[in-house]
Parts: C-alpha cells; sequence; structure tokens
C-alpha cells in the first residue's frame, strides 16, 4: 500500500520517532526531555522541524509529493495542509525501497540522495546527512544555526558576504566536476543518469514554469500590472526569445552532464559573514552544469536590479550594487579557475570524457579546457537569463522584487531586469568574458535610469 | 547463479527448444519434423540459426557477452567459441528478470527490446520478433529469405537499390522522432532514458572504438601499411580533430535525444530491390539523432571512396558512384522531409519539446524546425565523418575496402575517404545542405585522382 508505513509528524509522534531513531537522538545529547520544537514550514508542501537539546540539535524535514504550483499552499492552516498531503499521498505513489523502477520513488529520496552525494563532494557547504528515513519521507539533517539566514534575504538587506563568490564557486567547481564525465567514467556516470531520470515530476515543474509557461498564456503567469503588462505581452510574441528558449529547455531535457542542484537560486542558499550552506536540491537530477551556475548568476544579477528599489535617502545602495556586480564576476572567474583547477589534477583519472593517452600535450589540455568554458559560460547564461524572466513574468517571483511596495518603483526595476534578460538570452554567445556581462549589466542599468529621469 | 537457465543452443537441443515454444514451432507450422538448420555466426560471439520447414521459416539467435574486441573471434571452432562463451557466462552478470537495476541487464536484452521498440514504430523496416527469452539470451524473429543481401555486400557488388534512400529515410524519421521529445513526453522519455542506460557496456565500446582509439596509439589499431602510416600518425597528431572528436563524444554520451539504433552502417541494412529491414539494434540507447544518420551517410561515403577499387575495366563504377552520391543526397533530403511531416502531424500532440501553446505560429514553427534540422545536419555530418575515420585507422575495417586486394590501390582509395572525413569533421558546420556536401565529395575525389594521375 502506497502509505504503508508514513505517518505524518507532529510535535508530539516528533519526540517518539526522535527517540526511536539513535541517528537523531544521538545528535541531541542524552536528555530527551527538554526538546525545543519549532516548526518552520518553507511554503512548499515540506515540514520543516528546529529540533533543539541542550545537547545539540537536528533539523527534521517532512516531504510531501511535489504537486506543481501548490507553492502557495502556506496560505492554508495546518490542518487543511495536512488534508491535502494525506490526499496527494493516496496518489499511487511507490515508496522508496523494493522496487525495480526509480521513477516511482519520490523526491524526499531524491533530495536525500543529492544531499548526501553533493556533501560528499563538498563537505563544507552541504549541511550533513544524519538519517533519511524512507517510508516516512523524513531527513534529518543539521541545523544551520543563528545567524545563517536566506541569502536572498541579506541581498535585501544589502548585506556583504565577502566570502560568497569563494565558497559558491568552489560548490558548484567540485559537484559538477565530480559528478561529470570529466571524473566519472560512463558506467558510473549512466548509473546515476538512470537513478535520477526518477526526480522526472520536479524535472517537469520546471520545464513548465521556467521554460514554458513564461512564453506563452497561462493562469499562473503573473507579473507587476498593469506596468509591465505590454513587457509580458512582448515576452509571450518574441520569436526570437522563444527559439533560444527551446534550445535550452531541449539542454535541459537532454543533456545529463552532471548531477545538478536543479534549483540553485539565492533562497536555496544559508549564509553567515564566513559560512555558506546550500540546502533544499529536490530538484537535483542529471543535467546540463549551466543551469546551476546560471540560477546562482542570474539570480545575484536580479539583486543587482532590485537595489534601486530598496535605496532609501541614507543608503543610495550605490556600494552594495558594485558589491554585486563583483560578486557575479568572482563567481564566475573563480567558478572557472577552481574547476579548472579539479580538472587538471585529475586529468590522468578515470573519467571517460577526455583521455590522457589523446589530451596528453598540455596545450592540446588548455585548448580542451577553454572550449568546454566557453560552451558552458554560454550555456550559464543562456540559463541564468531564462530564470531571470521567469521571476518577473512567470508565476514564482523573488523576494527581491516583491518586497519593493510601491509598484511603479518595482515595475522600473523589473523592466531593468527583463530587458537584460532578453539580451543576454538572445546575445549569449557574444559574450567573451564575465566582466563583458558585467558592463552590459552596468550599461543598460545606467540607460534606463538616465531614459527614466529624463521622462520624469 | 549468473547462468541460471541459460544453456547453449546446439542443432539437437534447438529443435527441443523450438517445439517447447508456441512462439516459434506456430511459424513454423505443423510439422516439425523437417526443419532445416542453418548456423551462420555473424562474427561476433552471436549464433545465429536460420530454421526452415515446410510450413514457414525463423531465425533464431542466442547472444553472449558483449567483450570488446573480441569481434574477430569467428576464426575460432564452434567448440572454442563455445568455451569462450561459458567462461563469459561465469561472469557475473545477472539475467535480465527480477532484478532492480537494468545496469546488469545483459545486451540480448537492449537488441529484443530496440527492435520491438523500432518495429512497432516502423513495422515495414524491421524484422518483426516473435519470441524473446532473456535467460536463455534467445531472440526468434522473422527470417529474412533471400534474395536478401547484408548492403554492403549490394555496394561492393555495385548494385543500384532504387528505394534505399526512401526506406532510409522513413525509418530513421520515424523511429528517431517517435522516441524524442517531439512526441514523448518528458514522463515516457526519463522513463526509456533510464532503461537504456543499462546499456551501457555497448556505450562504453563504440566511445572506446570510434571516438577514442583512432586518435591515440592503441594496440587494437590498424591500417593499410604502410602507405597509410604517416596518415594514421597524422590523425593521432591533429589537434583540431581532436577537439572536434571530444566535442562529439561528450554528445555521444549525455544528450539523450532519441533512442538511436546505435550501429547503423551498412552492414546493419538487409536489403532487396525493393525490401529494406534494419538488424542488429544491439548498441541501441538514448543517444543523439545524428549519431544513426551519420553512421549510415558516412557508411556511403565510404562505399562512394571504395569504388574506384572495385572498378574494372568492363565496369569503371562511375555511373554507380553517381548513384551512391545521389542515393547519399536523397537519404537526407527525404529523411528531413519525412520528419518535419511527422512533426507537423504530432505539433499538436503531447510531445514535451515544442509546446503548441508557445509555437502556435506557422512562420515560428518553420523556424524553429529549420532550426532544429541544421543542428541536427551538422551533428549528423560530424558523427558521419567519426565512423569514417574509425573506418580507416581503427580496429574494425569495413568489407568495402578490405575487399580491394591491391594494397596500395585500397590504401589511395582510404586515404581519400579519410581526408574528406577530416574535412568534414573541422568544417562541419559551414555545410549548408547535403548537395554541398556531395559536391565536396565529388571534388576531393576528383582532385586527388587527378594528383595520382599526374604523380604517375
Amino acid at each position: 500500500m502506497a502509505t504503508e508505513g508514513f505517518r505524518p509528524l507532529d510535535d508530539k509522534y516528533l519526540v517518539e520517532y526522535i527517540k526511536a531513531t539513535p541517528a537523531l537522538s544521538l545528535k541531541l545529547g542524552e536528555k530527551l526531555d527538554d526538546l525545543q520544537i519549532k516548526e518552520v514550514g518553507d511554503g512548499n508542501l515540506n515540514f520543516v522541524y528546529i529540533v533543539v537539546s541542550s545537547g545539540g540539535s537536528v533539523v527534521i524535514k517532512q516531504v510531501a509529493a511535489a504537486i506543481p504550483y501548490l507553492s502557495s499552499v502556506s496560505i492554508l492552516t495546518h490542518g487543511e495542509r495536512w488534508m491535502l498531503i494525506e490526499e496527494l499521498n493516496a496518489l499511487p505513489y511507490v515508496r522508496c525501497l523494493g522496487e525495480s523502477w526509480p521513477m516511482t520513488k519520490e523526491r524526499a529520496y531524491f533530495e536525500a540522495l543529492a544531499l548526501k552525494e553533493h556533501g560528499r563532494l563538498c563537505p563544507a557547504h552541504v549541511p550533513e546527512v544524519y538519517h533519511f528515513d524512507c517510508n516516512m519521507s523524513v531527513i534529518g539533517m543539521r541545523y544551520l544555526e543563528p545567524p545563517h539566514i536566506i541569502l536572498r534575504k541579506g541581498l535585501i538587506a544589502g548585506i556583504e558576504y565577502p566570502l560568497l563568490s569563494e565558497h559558491m564557486s568552489e560548490y558548484m567547481a567540485r559537484t559538477l566536476f565530480f559528478t561529470s564525465l570529466l571524473y566519472l567514467s560512463t558506467t558510473e556516470h549512466k548509473r546515476s543518469v538512470a537513478e535520477f531520470c526518477g526526480n522526472v515530476e520536479l524535472c517537469r515543474l520546471t520545464e513548465q514554469v521556467v521554460f514554458s509557461d513564461p512564453y506563452r498564456e497561462s493562469e499562473y503567469n503573473r507579473w507587476t500590472s498593469p506596468y509591465l503588462d505590454t513587457d509580458a505581452k512582448a515576452v509571450r510574441e518574441d520569436d526570437a526569445l522563444k527559439l533560444e528558449v527551446a534550445e535550452l529547455k531541449s539542454m535541459f531535457c537532454e543533456r545529463a552532464q552532471a548531477l545538478i542542484h536543479g534549483d540553485l537560486h539565492t533562497s536555496s542558499v544559508m549564509v553567515t559573514h564566513d559560512s555558506t550552506q546550500i540546502i533544499d536540491p529536490e530538484f537535483a537530477f542529471y543535467g546540463p552544469m549551466g543551469y546551476d551556475i546560471g540560477a546562482f548568476l542570474g539570480n545575484l544579477i536580479l539583486a543587482f536590479f532590485a537595489q534601486d528599489g530598496h535605496a532609501v535617502e541614507a543608503n543610495d545602495r550605490k556600494l552594495y550594487k558594485e558589491w554585486i556586480l563583483r560578486t557575479t564576476e568572482e563567481s564566475w572567474n573563480l567558478f572557472k579557475q577552481k574547476f579548472i583547477a579539479v580538472w587538471d589534477e585529475h586529468k590522468d583519472g578515470h573519467g571517460d570524457a577526455y583521455l590522457p593517452s589523446i589530451y596528453n600535450k598540455p596545450e592540446l589540455q588548455h585548448l580542451a579546457q577553454e572550449r568546454y568554458m566557453i560552451n558552458l559560460f554560454h550555456d550559464a547564461l543562456g540559463f541564468g537569463a531564462a530564470k531571470m524572466i521567469r521571476r518577473i513574468v512567470g508565476v514564482a517571483h523573488v523576494e527581491d522584487f516583491e518586497s519593493i511596495k510601491d509598484a511603479r518603483k518595482r515595475s522600473d526595476c523589473e523592466r531593468r531586469a527583463l530587458e537584460f534578460a532578453k539580451l543576454l538570452l538572445k546575445k549569449r554567445r557574444q559574450f567573451q568574458s564575465i566582466t563583458e556581462v558585467v558592463s552590459a549589466v552596468r550599461q543598460l542599468h545606467d540607460q534606463i535610469v538616465e531614459v527614466i529621469k529624463f521622462a520624469l
């Protein structure tokens, strides 16, 4: 039976569950009677509990089935959410174990698997998984204690994170390189590819919200109306844009380049001044590397364009905008540097892509790497642009803009971001370096700001 | 145990097996006592039996494990081959059923699966499968009765097949279109992709013999020595070529575009004047469409360059060479036409690549198709060129050239083919139509022939 072994956690059952699970109870120390439990739903059909004792802490996440467009269920009451979840769990899903076909596993399984795999490859920037219970869809993992906050909130608040580009580039370089054919044998790679094919439901969701809905009429689309009505319409009528998006979508669906996070925007990153932790890889699968890199860069650029909406007299955000652009630039440049460094380190390994017996001359190796990186760069720009567009005219928006209360001001910021994203998507192959991209951001921003000033 | 249920077929056991298998015995009619059995090994570790009765006929193929570089075992005696096969079967392979991980299934499984799937999509050009026995690695299928012969042998003999391009383009258009995201939903597609990831051993073999060995020193490589010694060396030292091959290899390994045959050269096709049948899809997996199309076109071009070696006073093969070029041209052009026709027919279907709600204008649909087809064309040219190169300086050669007894004459033919293939691989993106490609074939051939005449 589909729900065999599954039972929703509540405060009371959670304590029982922890006591019966050594991997969790050991993290909380001897005394389990003083547990402090706080439920912090993430707005999706997840329940996230922070559990703190005098001896330690854990986060316990219970993941329900993934259904498109229910991301706004946070407006439901606790009871209503559980009714919904129970309904979903009555669907003919098959739980994780003992089944031959991975397609029927559900997303908690893939989230836990990706956390473990990425954590193994980059433990400094991925929270440790203590426990995974497939039947219960429960993941127990490290609690990212205060002052960790969601990066997006930090960017809205105008906080600089001096190590962010260093850490993010390290995470991306290691997780992407070590799950690609630059490091893996074909056998290892295909085995993993097959396994993650099972995460198809969330791939479908991405296809719809990123690559489809913004380019057609959809009841789910929204934008800052009426200011962006013509802009949204222009996106839906832009044939050149649609042709580019089709190619990106094909790449997203067909190209199993590496185990990507699949949703690497700035709300999937928790930060302090000196810590960067990547969370929520529930969309993970073998896809194009550029999708992760683009998600991160694109969301930084969104944050940049949102800054004018957060500017106040006391703080015009000028310096902060420069910090964002510098971080964008460094994130790619450091990524490239680190990626090539691990490649060099492992070029004589058993990765099946570039055999040392063929690419055995330093200058040829260098040429091959440069070609690989420029292709990856263009992929990242394309995906980054698509991710920006969908946040402005698609279903799910970003707090960077949403928190700008004045709709006209918000729409001005959004329009600049949208214009830049369209340019980037269409002309991405003309950019040879991230410095050129950042210059184009600056140029477009200044131009439009001039136009607006002039119009006023 | 690995070999549970497996037993090698011999003439005697074959009769028992047929009698106990209704799907086979029904094809042979009432009287099973007059069976005529002929073993026609295919040079690989397969046993192929033609079984004919007064009431009908079948082919029964028993497939052993795939081990690289044993393709020349046809020199072994029957007894020696079975000793080898029994050794291979003692390896820790797991038979097809009851196992959760498709990776451990073996190649008979994928061959049967691909035959059935491609047969369903294009029954006119794929022999019907009557029976598949996974434990025995036995496939029972339609016997392609005389005068069917292997296409390659027909091309060597100088026989024209007026329907070849029509049939091959039909086969390629249907099998590739209907297994791609142009027709399938992401869910259907990923399910199949995952399944065929299990055919990894044969993918590895292709990677090695097509994309790796020709470009490095390898004990398996051979060429017409001493005449092509410098040519082979030039391939191994051609950095531009190696960079292009790296990109093709990545595409082969990463891009799950459609269920491809995986080995679509002219020995995988059986023909008569009015029948074309595609066999032996044991390399099938979800890969780039261009690999199949390129294999076929590339092998036609090899056949073209071999013709001068088959010319005799009574038949200079001039007209036949023109027929081959015309067939090459038509094969692509008809493929493109048929592929777009099925695409148009199913553009409002449930394929996830180009949603009708986005690509809803005829001119946009047309632009999208043109862009798709030109990319596919360039992929096909690249893969075709790589397949040509490997047949001249790699492990496995083609009878087109091998049957030219005079080594100097053979090497002249091979050199022209090799030069053309190198050009094609490096400059493929400059060709906008197959007519341009065929002109380049003709031009290079005539130039070099002139040079040779001049030198003599």
